[in-house]
């Protein structure tokens, strides 16, 4: 077996689907292990003690490699710096980073972290009905935050500028999460909408499209295209 | 007047005091701005539309330039690539990140932001009187979350290896508003309060210990070296 890096993930995570998305697009072989982190196996926590998802492994030697989104997209970009996914110039890869940052500390968190938690991970463990109130205020904050991405999708051909970049995976992993769960509207969101369509038709979302949650089925036009 | 950059900041915000000690670091001339990012004022969210802190712009043009901790801190590293601050090596520097983005991403989520919530910012707004049940939780996070900080503390000179580096800004500033509000102990912490002490005797942290907030008080430790 040839050493390859395995990613442990959990498949409806976004920030899992955004390194997924990042060894795809880079070519970078890989494996991936699904964990389902609230299990806190002795095995998962003696490589991560800090019990979070994505976590990424040799799959040879079963070294610990490294953990965190951010930090491992940022790895994979100096090991494997083709194709760019950060940009050239200082202040372009500054555009993407910002972009990322409000992504996964922003829209992650007010609205597809609570989304998630209510509907997906409270079932799996089987700790009772999603919060009315906790899923009001994050599809609220959807609506806050989406026209926001519509502006600066209308305005570029992809977030961060010209090329593809992190910018564009660590969002569009966020709204693929919410397309399984059946959460997106596109109302007063052309941009928005083109934008999501371009990406969801690239060969890397693919593995996410195939992705199936035991007791959670995806939404209708989870693999569809032309949504 | 020579063109310097304007680092608009609250100055109990965590996240802008990192870029703050970042900026004296890395002896980048600069100023800094209050900025109460509640009151919405136009100037400023016409340059940062999601109205979020730290952002930093250019005094002579006015020019926005970025917004978010994480991306300012990013760019510094690649405008003013010395002293460094995130490392040499591939596995180096994400060690340095991962840190940073567990400081950010739950460390501060998950302990400061909300005592900052209910203490000052709820304070500053009159917005009534702090929630005991979001308090104790905070606290009890902390309790939770610091033994991580020692083990690394304890183990190294410094939290990414034998540098200065972002992960002990990043860190040092989320413990620095935590000393303001008297929230700090250390209690079979001993690798973690010999590593503050450090960070915090450097000169970078002069101006953070001489931050007063009207109507809040620092603690009587706040500015001694010897706690």
């Amino acid at each position: 077996m040839t050493n390859r890096t395995l990613i442990s993930h959990f498949p409806l995570c976004p920030l899992c689907r955004l390194v997924r998305l990042a060894f795809y697009e880079k070519g970078i072989p890989h494996a991936v292990w699904t964990e389902m982190p609230w299990q806190r196996r002795p095995e998962f926590l003696a490589k991560n003690p800090l019990g979070t998802l994505p976590i990424i492994t040799e799959t040879q030697t079963d070294e610990y490699v490294l953990s965190g989104a951010t930090t491992i997209c940022e790895y994979l970009d100096e090991i494997a710096p083709m194709p760019d996914l950060i940009g050239e110039s200082p202040r372009g890869r500054a555009e993407v980073r910002r972009l990322v940052e409000w992504t996964l500390g922003v829209f992650y968190l007010d609205v597809v972290k609570p989304i998630l938690e209510e509907r997906v991970y409270k079932t799996l463990q089987h700790k009772g009905v999603p919060d009315s109130a906790v899923l009001r205020m994050a599809r609220q904050n959807y609506k806050i935050l989406m026209p926001y991405l519509d502006w600066v999708a209308s305005r570029r051909a992809y977030l961060g500028g010209r090329h593809l970049s992190y910018a564009d995976l660590a969002m569009a992993a966020q709204l693929s999460v919410l397309d399984y769960l059946g959460e997106l509207t596109w109302d007063n969101l052309p941009g928005a909408k083109t934008w999501y369509a371009k990406i969801k038709s690239r060969k890397s979302f693919n593995s996410l499209l195939q992705d199936k949650i035991g007791g959670i089925m995806p939404s209708d036009n989870y693999t569809l295209f032309d949504f």
